[in-house]
């Protein structure tokens, strides 16, 4: 991989990925060579048709679902609103106002397609989380209606690295539906942050649909996966020439889909050794900072998170001055959710829902990868404590 | 570029082109160097961020509208939909019932984009197309009403390659539009097929909204543009981030978006050259099947067509047979749309459109592009008049 370029320090991992070497030498016959539509019924086409069928079922092997349980989208967001809007649809059959319950710390593409389903008639509830960012079995009781048609809750949040109990919201919803003879409401989970370090099999967690993307598992953008439990029905929100079963029409890049496939298989096989190399180096920073910042303060929650992500609350300090300087430094962090910030809101709300509202300006995330050393954490801990401190002073 | 394996002859140009050699090497840094999120706003997401821009200015450009005219979007199916239901989206706030009018002959994706139109509550009309397959102003004026809010006609059709007269139906609607004092309908239309050999600026074409597709280009496939006149507003069909100013979330994938736009200037470059190159092969290609098979049929219009597209019916075939034959001489061509092939329907609709049902299973498509010679052509003729001939006996 070409490694970064002046030696620059990249700890925003969670915002994307560099793909990795193998995965694009993977993607390199399909562009100019094996470019057939896979619609086309000559032998090239009905090869590159097979080599799609194959990579579906790699990706259904990983996640433990049917081959058709696997839909190739454009990324996580598209997964996402296909998940919501698409479920949303389909149950406008059998439920009346069908309402949508989500968590208090969703990506923006979530909280959308949930505002969305509110603009179409639908109803929506906020499931709130504790001051760690987690939610509980238990206030969703209270929320979960005869009529509520799906459950939204990220399997880890991509800002402040909370796990959420999925599996175990996963068995409380399947025991309402039992309970009320009905097939809703369903499971959803946006995992997108989580294969290179966590279980994604939709069966262990419980999950009756699952978005990933390609992006964050050191694959290209532009292509993601919506995973879907046997016999959940959903209407598309694209449509056209009836790919994907007619959940999604248009057609394929097969050297996304090879790309996206190789990048997981290859997270997958490197996540417990990377879970524990990064858990290392996360302590390591989380203590560093504590020590030099005994202001600082960090977020999410100390047993169920993940490896990579550490965010710091620093009050005081205005984040993305820290940031500038930062990366005047050569260290490349961020404020928060990526996609939250074009033009919008200053301040995360993911911070504010933790109950933080006052630091929600003065939050930093630093976020590890494959190719983060314990000597660029120390530096980026060095001048991070440096510039917060000169600032405090 | 890779010349086809084994010297397989391929004249499938109009559902999938290979990418030029060029823009796969123009997408290359932005896998795993430059692979940077584009909202992030450390120095080298902001430069992710100016590159995306001035890929967007010089689409825009190209296709003289402002650069936020210009939307990037998974390619032409997802434009085609955020057209048609973004609009009518849209549309809901001012008009009753609102109504889309579609020719006979369009795109899967608008098709069945509009026919979610009907789903959501609205209204469709079909315009139809005479002989040649060209639709008339005359014919559009019955069909239009004061609550449609669009009229979506393909610029060029990718089986026949009749060319409309969008410019003329641009006029009748704007003129419309004045008369009722209504900014409704619009005019879109799919001009995926076309860049390489007609002028695809919104102004020239008096249209309001017009779909492009990185496939068809010889770029890569999953990215597309629709781009949009000024003032012109849609509601999303994917929600989230907020990227491209709200109307089409999720993170942009800086490699597909870079090669979509050279290959767009690279075909816009060699338009008029490869217009006059491949209407030379396709008057021989036509002159020669005619000459051994007499009771061959060419479908589409003599004067308005794209020339690389030649569709031939020959009464008494079965045209999958005699495509199937065709590959084992090495030779691909399609039976139509490969996008309308999907475990659907045989025969084509748009044969069947052009009041010529009888001829629908018995048609073939044979479509030339930058690598297409002579030779080819002598070699594809040669095989096809062949087994007509063999079968017809």
């Amino acid at each position: 991989m070409n490694r970064l370029r002046n030696s620059k320090i990249y700890l925003d991992y969670t915002s994307a990925t560099p793909v990795l070497p193998e995965v694009r030498r993977a993607m390199e016959k399909y562009w100019s060579q094996d470019f057939y539509n896979p619609s086309a019924i000559y032998k090239e086409g009905l090869r590159v048709k097979e080599e799609i069928k194959e990579c579906r079922a790699r990706v259904a092997r990983a996640l433990r679902v049917a081959p058709n349980g696997i839909i190739f989208t454009s990324g996580g967001t598209e997964s996402d609103n296909l998940a919501i809007l698409g479920l949303f649809e389909a149950s406008k059959k059998k439920l009346k106002q069908p309402h949508i319950i989500i968590s208090a710390i969703e990506h923006p593409a979530v909280v959308a397609a949930a505002q969305e389903v509110v603009r179409r008639g639908g109803k929506m509830s906020i499931l709130e989380v504790n001051e760690e960012g987690i939610v509980s079995v238990e206030t969703l009781k209270d929320l979960v209606k005869k009529n509520t048609f799906l459950v939204s809750v990220g399997l880890a949040n991509g800002e402040i690295g909370t796990i959420q109990p999925i599996s175990k919201i996963g068995r409380f919803l399947s025991q309402f539906r039992k309970e009320h003879a009905s097939i809703y409401p369903y499971l959803h989970t946006d995992a997108s942050q989580t294969p290179s370090y966590l279980n994604v099999c939709l069966d262990s967690l419980n999950t009756d649909l699952l978005t990933l993307d390609g992006s964050k598992i050191y694959g290209p953008k532009g292509i993601g996966i919506l995973a879907i439990r046997k016999g959940v029905k959903i209407h598309p929100i694209i449509l056209g020439g009836g790919q994907e079963d007619g959940r999604r029409s248009g057609t394929l890049n097969l050297a996304l889909v090879s790309g996206f496939v190789l990048s997981l298989e290859k997270v997958q096989q490197h996540r417990e050794k990377e879970l524990l190399r990064l858990e290392v180096l996360r302590q390591y920073f989380i203590q560093s900072v504590c020590k030099c910042l005994p202001q600082a303060i960090i977020n999410g929650a100390p047993k169920n998170h993940l490896p990579n992500i550490v965010s710091v609350s620093v009050p005081g300090i205005l984040s993305e001055f820290i940031l500038l300087k930062l990366d005047q430094f050569g260290v490349m962090v961020s404020v928060g959710s990526a996609c939250s910030l074009d033009g919008r809101v200053s301040g995360s709300p993911v911070i504010s829902a933790l109950g933080k509202k006052d630091l929600a300006e003065s939050t930093l995330r630093f976020s590890f990868g494959r190719l983060t050393t314990l000597n660029e954490i120390k530096y980026a801990i060095k001048i991070f404590c440096l510039i917060c401190n000169y600032v405090i002073k």
